[in-house]
């Protein structure tokens, strides 16, 4: 149960180095000399339909494969962040301060560390999530990504959206692919200063696609992404063959999504999720994150394939499903899943 | 979602060449002039602590990789054989006489084709299982190693262990195994006659070692194993890792029985276990032998453990658990799963 891994890359840069190259930190200008009093940044959740399962490199949070995204109007981050002087950063979310030494508030203050005028700078933040914290629908993608915005604001930097991809992916990977509305590729880049891992915006509409959430259970999830992922990584033998499958599908869905292609869509992502999900069980400990009202949505939904109504679903590092479907078997679904939040991101 | 299959292999003799060479028809005496008037034969159920997915070549059922398992007294196959002249054979399973295009009937009715003295001849197969039929609890397994057991009587052959292991395999590759109380090793082979691909026993007694029969689902599953191999051999991309992990899994059964030690014989089995359903999952369409049910009794196995109370579990192309543990965990384990019927395989 000890897998070899031939994953791990060696960075080329600090994190901090990384994010002075990606503002310019040394150019003429100082970085933070047109600082506004408050800065703001909203983001949306994004949806991974092709998978981001497995880090070569932490530090830099560089991807062991790329991934291709939809990202959910209506549901992600809206942050405000304003500079003091003072102890420590103040992080209110969702309308409650946080202690300093929660998990959330630790993490985030890390990273804003990168980002500080000087030493005794600190920051408030408000944000407020519109989904639950850490129940599989990557509420710290939007919240990096609307952190970000709010620090490109703040500080006056009018970063282009590949920077502020880079910047995103350093506080949270699948945080890269929040940044746009729509369908969003995250190369996997190859670089060892991690400079050509960012996302960017698929042009393509496509009205007719449906999100469903099927919400299993939103409490805080045991195992963290970033937890779960490394535990595969080092041992499941079976992460071995995830590389190619990953981008395999990659490939698949970005050809889905160009030829609007709802089956291919659909049987990609969901073998896709399934797959991802194949790794963390085959991992010891076990990863599993699924209930059993995950399983039970699962026969749910196959149930409904084979009566003819095409319909798939993938599912995150959590137990909830997100269905995919098109417009027209919108009826067809209410009627299965009466309680669900349905979502047409291009609507 | 295809994958590549470097797996598959050219058989050198039809399965009827290979019947008569494993019996010795064409040595001078016949394979059949010593037949009695009825033939008996009893084998138990076997679970696999280290799993057979995937045939490398189906007209004569050689694996992919090798198992390792251990028989459960007392639950198992008892079957008559008797020869006769008529139509068409006639099989009795359970004290009911099934009509002869029934899937269960059709598959024996191919596999005593092998055997019949002459093209008039017509067998009666009087049957008895003790387990479930097609409950993922092996009946195939002990189904033909009592048959050939049974043929062997019949016929008076006397056949070496080797060779009924290597008949049975022809009818079921984990009844290879159940020939075999205790533990039993089915070695891969590399022969492209298959005379190599045989179970033998390993002589070794673990007598405080428990196996607890969790019964989630004992109807008959949607999916056969055999379907469900072939589907994830030529369709899973993650299946590519396993036949190597499932070596490697081998060894550590098999130097966890060598050894009686307990938690790497546990650790492996289920991480194993769970590994083969990992590949089930991820192939399209997906198999998932999963019931909410076995979901929320791995999740209570998991808190078992996290109590200190040290079992694991395996479990076969169906949705119901085996579980793990030595005699001094009994008292816990009964507290935990009450109705759980438990087996002392070597007491």
């Amino acid at each position: 149960m000890n897998a070899s891994t031939p994953f791990a890359t060696q960075p080329s840069l600090s994190p901090q180095q990384f994010v002075d190259k990606v503002i310019g930190h040394s150019e003429t200008h100082s970085a933070f000399n047109n600082a506004k009093t408050c800065g703001f940044g909203e983001a949306p959740v994004n949806i991974a339909l092709s998978k981001y399962w497995g880090k070569r490199e932490t530090s830099l949070n560089l991807p062991i494969n790329g991934s291709v995204s939809i990202s959910l109007p209506g549901l992600g981050t809206q942050t405000e962040l304003t500079l003091s002087q003072g102890e420590h950063d103040q992080i209110v979310l969702n309308d409650t301060l946080l202690e300093p030494h929660v998990t959330f508030a630790k993490r985030l203050s890390a990273f804003l560390d990168f980002f500080r005028p000087n030493e005794h700078a600190v920051f408030h933040v408000d944000t407020l999530n519109t989904v639950p914290t850490a129940a599989g629908l990557a509420s710290s993608a939007s919240g990096y990504a609307a952190l970000v915005l709010a620090l490109n604001d703040l500080f006056q930097w009018h970063l282009s959206d590949q920077k502020l991809s880079l910047l995103a992916r350093l506080g949270s990977g699948s945080a890269s692919r929040s940044l746009f509305p729509g369908f969003a590729v995250w190369h996997v880049g190859s670089r060892t200063d991690g400079m050509d891992s960012f996302a960017e915006a698929i042009d393509t509409q496509w009205p007719e696609l449906c999100v469903g959430l099927l919400k299993v259970d939103v409490s805080e999830k045991a195992v963290s992404s970033t937890a779960g992922m490394q535990q595969t990584v080092n041992t499941c033998e079976l992460y071995q063959a995830w590389p190619d499958k990953a981008a395999k599908d990659m490939e698949l869905i970005q050809q889905a999504i160009a030829n609007h292609d709802f089956s291919l869509l659909g049987k990609t992502a969901e073998n896709n999720a399934l797959s991802m999900h194949a790794t963390m069980m085959a991992t010891w400990p076990p990863i599993v994150y699924w209930q059993p009202e995950s399983v039970a949505a699962m026969h749910a939904v196959w149930a409904l394939r084979q009566q003819g109504v095409e319909v798939y679903f993938t599912m995150d590092a959590g137990p909830n499903l997100k269905l995919l479907f098109l417009e027209t078997q919108k009826p067809a679904i209410k009627q299965a899943f009466a309680k669900m939040q349905i979502i047409q991101p291009f609507k």
